[in-house]
């Protein structure tokens, strides 16, 4: 390592996401992307975005998209902070809420960028095991704890928790921050998002990157009561007065302004999964009961990398992950129903 | 405060941006953004871009663009790094760099977003004084130092350190990291990654915001030996895998392919500036001897303020410091001909 490595540099261990090959090459399900494009308002920004804009800093508060993001809620624009991304907007919490005299915990299978931002923070954290059947049970996680993180529904196994189950904990663990992090809730989960006006303890964030079909344009926000944002803001403040560019800000608020498509986007990738799920249980397969815009597929006796591997010589991208109880497992994104019918020929050959 | 707030967002201190009007009101000379729009190329992308890619994420390492970089300045693509804005670099180099048992030093008068940083993490930093004549002296920078960092131009001033006294310091200096910031060097200074390869404690810190037009983009990179950027990379990864957006990588890209119109378009600045500077001397103002895209002024026994509220009521917008020794002086940012004249016009009246 070089000479000029911090402390914390050296202790880092960095967040590797999916591949990105290059496109058209390969029916692409590893990144749970959307398979359709955004709303026809973010191609018409655009096309007509005053390239002249561009020689001027962007409004540092997005103000214009938060007040968009809060009409599609039913909240308050104070109590939405929007970021490079919901990566930068989860960098941001756990800088805000927590740090290294804290403690914090999370499931041990989740998205694997929470120890990332953990260890980058020096934030001591426990992960608590799924049970038996996948689930988060927070009844058995420790106390005291400075906060919990959830992604509800959970990845890479797609399981969801309802609004009741999360309000009872909110109830019972009044000095723990939920931080609820709802990156796919929108193809089926409900969102606490309600909850965030009667619970000081709680925090959600959100991603356009999955039902908004916006990995490609990094927009992400987190809604909770605006003197907890605060927090963020000082944050984000320390460290980048402009994290949202002029050409993001004015797509993301064409896209909250286009409800009935993404209400047909979503539905059309909730439908698809359906009938996924439906024709893999019909070829023997196992998966779990997913309301996400992917699948958590097994065949039993089998090392999951032996179905990525077969796909990836049909040409089909999914994603494994190296952890001992997920060896079985393959994550599918949800594309277009032809690809998943693809798939699921592939997979009939291969059982 | 909230009572879920770290220790970190306990102490910080967030950065102030200059003010953002609505455009129109004004002419905006408090930002340091540039008067004339960003290439040809830049539009081009934004017309012909299709929306659809939008769905995809971006390239996590933004090769195209470092690699248009790297050509811009004979080096090699590894060593570019490239990230959401300087103030993101800056914030990244800092904390790969620099921690809370490191010493590190700038001046007392320079960019304000240094200390900001160091608060944020946590870093023990020492300011030292500008000469009297508001220049940098090396000579008189405390021992042993993690690391320097310097605004070449330096900010709010504009003046510079040669590349000649820069390699003195770097020699001088082996196990001390300089940081050097030339967000404003197009407009004038030179740069020294032409030292990059000779020296392995320097990193150059460049914006496209100033002299590509590109504030409202949000694209800054970082130049040095590859194994320092490996540490950027560190953090990055650590924080969020795609901090650019594919139009941003684009639009980057096309402006770093256009050396004619960037070429043309900072000599139109320089030209400009070297009018204005002449035309407020002529008027008996002091004005320091500036290579960046801005004029530090004064009127000897004014306060700075006085300068600011005259030029408001009169629709134009320059930016004043509240430090003691700043407080005479009000900065101005160079725009089109026309824009100065008019600033000279309101100032010939004033005097």
């Amino acid at each position: 390592m070089n000479r000029f490595f911090s402390k914390t540099c050296h202790r880092l261990i960095p967040y590797v996401p999916g591949e990105q090959p290059e496109i058209g090459q390969f029916i692409k399900l590893n990144t749970n992307e959307n398979p359709y494009p955004p709303a026809p308002g973010v191609a018409e920004v655009l096309s007509t975005v005053a390239p002249a804009l561009l020689r001027l800093y962007p409004d540092p508060t997005a103000k214009d998209l938060r007040t968009a993001i809060a009409a599609h809620y039913g909240v308050q624009q104070n109590e939405v902070f929007v970021g490079n991304g919901s990566d930068e907007v989860l960098a941001f919490v756990f800088q805000a809420f927590f740090g290294s005299e804290d403690a914090i915990a999370f499931p041990d299978i989740t998205y694997s960028f929470y120890p990332v931002y953990a260890n980058l923070y020096n934030i001591p954290y426990t992960t608590v095991p799924l049970t038996n059947a996948w689930a988060v049970d927070l009844s058995v996680y420790p106390k005291p704890l400075k906060g919990i993180v959830l992604a509800n529904p959970n990845a890479p196994t797609g399981l969801t928790l309802s609004p009741e189950v999360i309000e009872e904990a909110l109830k019972k663990r009044p000095d723990t921050l939920f931080v609820v992090d709802e990156a796919y809730v929108d193809f089926g989960g409900a969102s606490v998002i309600p909850l965030v006006h009667s619970y000081s303890n709680l925090l959600v964030v959100k991603t356009m990157s999955k039902s908004r079909a916006f990995a490609g344009m990094r927009v992400g926000y987190a809604v909770g009561q605006s003197d907890l944002l605060e927090g963020i803001i000082r944050v984000k403040d320390s460290f980048n007065s402009y994290p949202l560019d002029i050409i993001a800000q004015k797509a993301a608020t064409a896209s909250f302004q286009d409800t009935p498509y993404f209400e047909q986007r979503r539905q059309q990738v909730i439908e698809t999964r359906e009938r996924f799920v439906q024709s893999l249980n019909e070829i023997g397969l196992s998966v779990l009961p997913s309301k996400a815009n992917f699948v958590f597929v097994s065949k039993p006796g089998f090392d999951g990398t032996a179905i990525l591997s077969y796909l990836r010589e049909n040409g089909v991208l999914v994603r494994h992950f190296q952890k001992p109880r997920l060896a079985p497992w393959v994550r599918v994104t949800i594309g277009t129903d032809s690809q998943m019918s693809e798939v699921v020929d592939l997979l009939k050959k291969w059982v």
